[in-house]
């Protein structure tokens, strides 16, 4: 098992265990190498057990956050004690190789991470479809990793990702995608720069929705063509939404996940006198994509939820913040506002991210044999972050709250504090997808092309 | 616990058990009053279990059928023997009052329904919206009906449709509709009667696409106007799809079921030389819209797959067989053809329906304290069942194959035969949803209207 | 000829000639019974002719409102100078029998309709689809009448619709439907009385969007199966227009009308102090469904603007006011905004509505042989109506200026004063459409029901 | 005026002159410099003047072809004789430089199409977006060229559209945009190839619908950042339509043109003994979008019908054939099918495409002032082109004939044969569009980006 050591026992009683498919009163008994043993009504207490109350609380299971872009900064992952505090125990972290050879880039990553308090897993970006990237793939699905990072915003070529996007579903493995049309933004960039526009009104300007919209769709039928399933993300647009609603209609495997901000943040923020905080990619949009996001949340077509954070000076347009408010921004705007079930809530800040990367039951899931990574929620909490606090999230309204997070059978959050000596998390292998369907699929796109 | 009595021991040993969220090399005990006691990996056997080995076959939960239409006829419930053959343990039935008073109606159902060999839940349906029929829904609310049946392809008006859905959604209940438009179908039957049409050209012709798809958007419309939950079907047409999954991508609670026989057949049957078994509503259409709603059961948006098992002579339009084909027809076309996962098939064929009456997880989940329904699949088996054969399935293809069924922890099916003794099933209270969201989300309606 | 006089020669001379097809700088010679005689570069001045100088300004053909509701007002009728002061010289009233038989009702309508100072037509409003009434409609072809109003606001029933349609496209002639869910909106509005909500609030509530859109739907949905050509209005939302657009996408004939202030207001009007000049229905929305209706006019989906008006008592719904202001609204948001060239506002205010109801080239045409209904048009002039000045239009920017109006080869109108003598207009009986094309329509209709 | 000398008179007498406006009994007398001098009923007869009795015909504006590749081959251009007896008097040539510069590409271009019988006007291949070729633009649009060929099937790269639309709209001229995905299709090709799949099958799999419609969608996308209007064509697909209508539906200035053989043929042909005269791209589709293209063309999202004839050897993947048989196909499958009205016939095969080069009302249209180009049309005339003979239309129905030809003033087709002396035709400068509107909605589009 992963942890390699034994865990003294634990049991969490008389909450309310909330997974994506159910809410049920029962406790959950943890131990062994860190996973959970049994769930059940009224668990007998084993002895030397020591015992968790939840009355009154939801036990959910641990957060995981499907996209970061963390990298080789050490002080960045050490932040994601920001994530335990919030609730997410497993982040998936995009690596950019930035230069390396994908094998060192493997071990500088591998060290960095390491320094995380959470779980963490890989998804690699691709530089290009050459043949040192290809092997570099096939060495990574070996150490457990089955996603690849694409980045149209980059400048990847159609035919590059064709290439990459076969290769990875030859491996079992999924494509995420982040889709924005690189040429165009170029040639707006340099009319911005050309008419004097910058800042704030240059980072709205320089990608409307129209060119999200456009490459996501794009992104989309050229994993159809070759019959890989995929990933798109961050999406933000009306568009986009369509265009991920369309393909899942017409049986093609598409999943996708939005940023928490884009959830509550529109482009009234770049009125703000400082907008700093707001100069994302994609940027903020008008309310009706906002409501056109939390629809596609509402029906799974954007299955999931992720930070995006991204430590400042790592990636030009990441969220600087955001890891501890991800699962608090979808609770009150979510489930406090009557738009979500609380099941649905686990399904959009956990399940759907464990699926995605094929770590669940592992992750994600509250049963026998999955790792004990437990949250005991207050559902009632709410705050208003003052205005004054600045950052993303100043002025915006919080719900609920991570009163004890337990990591690998660790408590590592307790009333709200963090543990000393709760120790690191661990490295997240992501099993290959089995290539039964994928390969079915590709067969029956080659027919269908 | 439901059946009262105690259970043998039970131990499904060495299969791969398969449910909604993921599949896993697990046992499953069974006993006590009809119950799983525990699942994990290599169970102990305790004292006087009975073992059944799996090995090589899939365990899943039992199959739960969404929508038949049996109502009184003790003949007919009997008949769901063959539901239990194909590896269905639960059915709702639909109950037309035709005349009867609710409470007559309810008695007399309960009557012909302890007569099946599966376990039945009701979804009753209303004739009007009357102050009798709105006392006989509360009334029935207490006796663990939480749906109700609305037939547009009868007559039922917009206004009434308002007023039962807004009723309903005070009782925690599920509206049903079938979606067609009456005035519509009238109006084409008489010019077809008129123009010495009739037969199998006159089912086709009678409804046409556009007013089922007319029909349904019309339904989901009038229910998010009172936020209440609906549930469509049967939908047979790309434009229902595509009405319900744009009101589902605005977060309304719409979920819809298909007929099995409308995934494999089109209209081409209408050319046979004895196209009776064929009559049905909605009629077989173009592969244009099999396509779509395919697309649409992947993408969740269809969520189940019902037989609409109908005996002759009780609803002029149901399906006279197909009790025992359905889940194979979906394993076929679905899982074998490589459109479909196993866990998608357990979603289409138990759990979405389980959840959408408010059963899961007693129903449609292999949990310890579901019910004790479990189906041995083989996955491999494949049948051409021969054109001579006749019916709605001769010279279909069928697949997969219940080995052996267990309902409430009885075997009541072995090596493909049906147990002498193995008692009938048991009435299947369906629970008022939570008001909360409905009620939050009805505020809300207001609010927007 | 129509009018039966000899008119005098009227050259309009150096004006730029602006058709629905083209702007050519070129002369109209107007004369004989009130008709074009020649249109040319340079025209030769006959003897005893009339010169109007056009230089500078546009020469437009008269504008054609394809819906007031005016009835049997004789004051309404000749409130209608207002019309023509803004440029139009034909307008389609519509007539509700109101409990008059069909013969009467015409009688009673011509009596009012001849005080008009513009040429009229009618659009014969239908109570029911008895027997009398389809006599009445025959009756009404053989005067002149081919188009009939059908009200589901009112709670026409489909199957009514479906009669009427059928027979209404059996003697050449349209259906005009004004797309509401009748009992929709009397359970929103019996909700908002229990609530104690009335006033513009109710008026805004009681008619959501997806009322309208589910109505123009199905209208279009039922015209499609009888293969009659349908025109709908007036449509004020995103899903009207989505559902015109897809019928139009498969060849369906469907036309549409929009109302002139529903391009400009939106639902902030109803905050204000005196909000009674808004209570229309349909009622102003918010400005995702006006950018959506301005598109639908660019695209021709929604062929042609409407004023709605009404005079007070007549309607409980209509605009008691703007027959003036109707083609200075798209004037300005429209041609001055850079959203639409004045070929295409000739079409929205003329040329679409005259073929709307085949009229054109009679009407909406500048051609030798066309009726000499010209308006001389300055393109430069703006104007802010003051909101002191309140009514529709306070607050709201309008744009050009008929300066001459021309109606029936007479000067109606003259440095924007309205002309003494100049008479009144005539009766315009619209002809029966060619059998033709709507013959094959129905044949093909019922081949693929 | 453009032929420079003076032509006989001559009178059409007696027919129905049909127009994209409208069906009017009215007599067209042509002279003077190869023009319309008069339209209306029963006109005089002037002195030596020539008659042609029209008596039982329709009388057309000549047909407008927009889409043809001959580039600089001057049989190709003799060939053009098929287009004339066809009904069809002006062609839209585009030119392929081929290397060639562009001044040398316009001097070579115009010395071949001198030795067309039709008359002919150049939209020029853009290779590049280079400095070179933006000078090129400019010196063309000053020799009446107005719209310039993009080809992103063969890899034009979205920065390059960009510059190219930007450019061109400030020089007032349309960009025509081949929308293929350029990257994707060499990606099948290759694996393809690698498959030993060649051929007709290769033809089909290596342009699936799919790579069309996204790349349809990217290019309006594209010309809508820039505010640019553009021309989209051939398309084939419904995914290419549903693009259209959507920008066009936001009021996005969007053309497209389709092939007449994809309005007949689908994919099937592919199954032929001798599949070769069907090599095109786009290859020919399922019978779902060709319904698709029959639907945007009857509501004007696609305006209009090209042959796409390229002489052998020009461009891989043109029409060899078809110049002759592009109106009878329209005549035949739409208006004698039923599903258009003869105006409407008349939009799609010739003033639509005048209107698209800014060459209506001169060509397009029956006024005067206009070209004499007139197609005398016998509206009855259907022929089944029989199997045997082979080429695009072999077994198809074509509807329809050109009766009597005049170009220019001059009789080139009389009972069907083509006149010796008739002579060539001419050359035609397509002015520029007035910048008016296309700057605005530039100065829109960047507020709006």
């Amino acid at each position: 098992m992963k942890h390699g050591e034994q865990r003294d026992l634990l049991l969490i009683r008389g909450g309310m265990v909330v997974t994506g498919q159910a809410s049920l009163r029962v406790d959950v008994l943890c131990g062994g190498v860190g996973e959970i043993l049994a769930v059940g009504p009224e668990l007998d207490v084993p002895t030397g057990c020591t015992v968790i109350d939840a009355d009154g609380l939801l036990v959910l299971p641990g957060g995981v956050d499907p996209h970061t872009g963390i990298g080789v900064d050490e002080a960045g992952f050490a932040a994601t004690a920001g994530a335990l505090a919030g609730g997410t125990t497993t982040i998936i972290d995009v690596m950019r190789p930035h230069g390396r050879d994908m094998a060192q880039a493997w071990r500088d990553w591998r060290q960095a991470a390491a320094h995380a308090p959470v779980d963490v897993g890989l998804c690699m970006g691709l530089p290009d479809a050459g043949g040192a990237v290809m092997g570099g793939m096939d060495m990574l699905a070996a150490h457990g990793v089955n996603s690849f990072h694409l980045s149209m915003a980059s400048g990847m070529a159609d035919r590059e990702i064709l290439d990459l996007a076969a290769h990875a579903a030859g491996l079992g493995a999924l494509c995420v995608i982040e889709a924005q049309n690189a040429q165009a933004m170029a040639y707006l960039r340099a009319a911005l720069d050309h008419a004097g526009v910058s800042g704030a009104e240059a980072c709205l300007l320089a990608c409307p929705p129209a060119i999200e919209a456009e490459a996501a769709g794009r992104a989309i039928m050229l994993a159809g063509l070759v019959g890989a399933p995929v990933h798109v993300g961050p999406v933000s647009t009306t568009g986009s939404c369509a265009a991920i609603i369309a393909a899942r209609a017409q049986a093609q495997r598409v999943q996708a996940h939005v940023l928490a901000p884009h959830l509550v943040l529109d482009e009234a923020v770049y009125d703000a006198d400082d907008a700093s905080p707001y100069l994302a990619r994609p940027p903020f949009r008008d309310s009706t994509h906002r409501r056109a996001l939390w629809g596609a949340l509402a029906c799974g077509a954007v299955g999931m939820v992720a930070s995006g954070f991204s430590p400042a000076g790592q990636a030009a347009h990441g969220m600087p913040e955001g890891l501890a408010e991800r699962m608090r921004v979808v609770w009150r705007h979510g489930v406090q506002a009557g738009v979500m079930e609380a099941e649905e809530f686990v399904r959009a800040t956990s399940e759907a991210a464990a699926r995605a990367f094929n770590i669940y039951p592992r992750k994600g899931a509250i049963m026998p044999g999955a790792d004990a990574d437990l949250v005991l929620w207050n559902p009632d909490a709410q705050e208003m972050r003052p205005a004054s606090a600045g950052g993303l999230y100043g002025g915006i309204m919080l719900g609920g709250q991570a009163v004890c997070v337990i990591r690998g059978g660790v408590v590592a959050l307790r009333n709200g504090a963090l543990q000393e000596g709760a120790g690191r998390g661990a490295y997240v292998p992501c099993p290959a997808f089995q290539p039964g369907l994928s390969a079915r699929m590709r067969q029956a796109a080659r027919l269908s092309v």
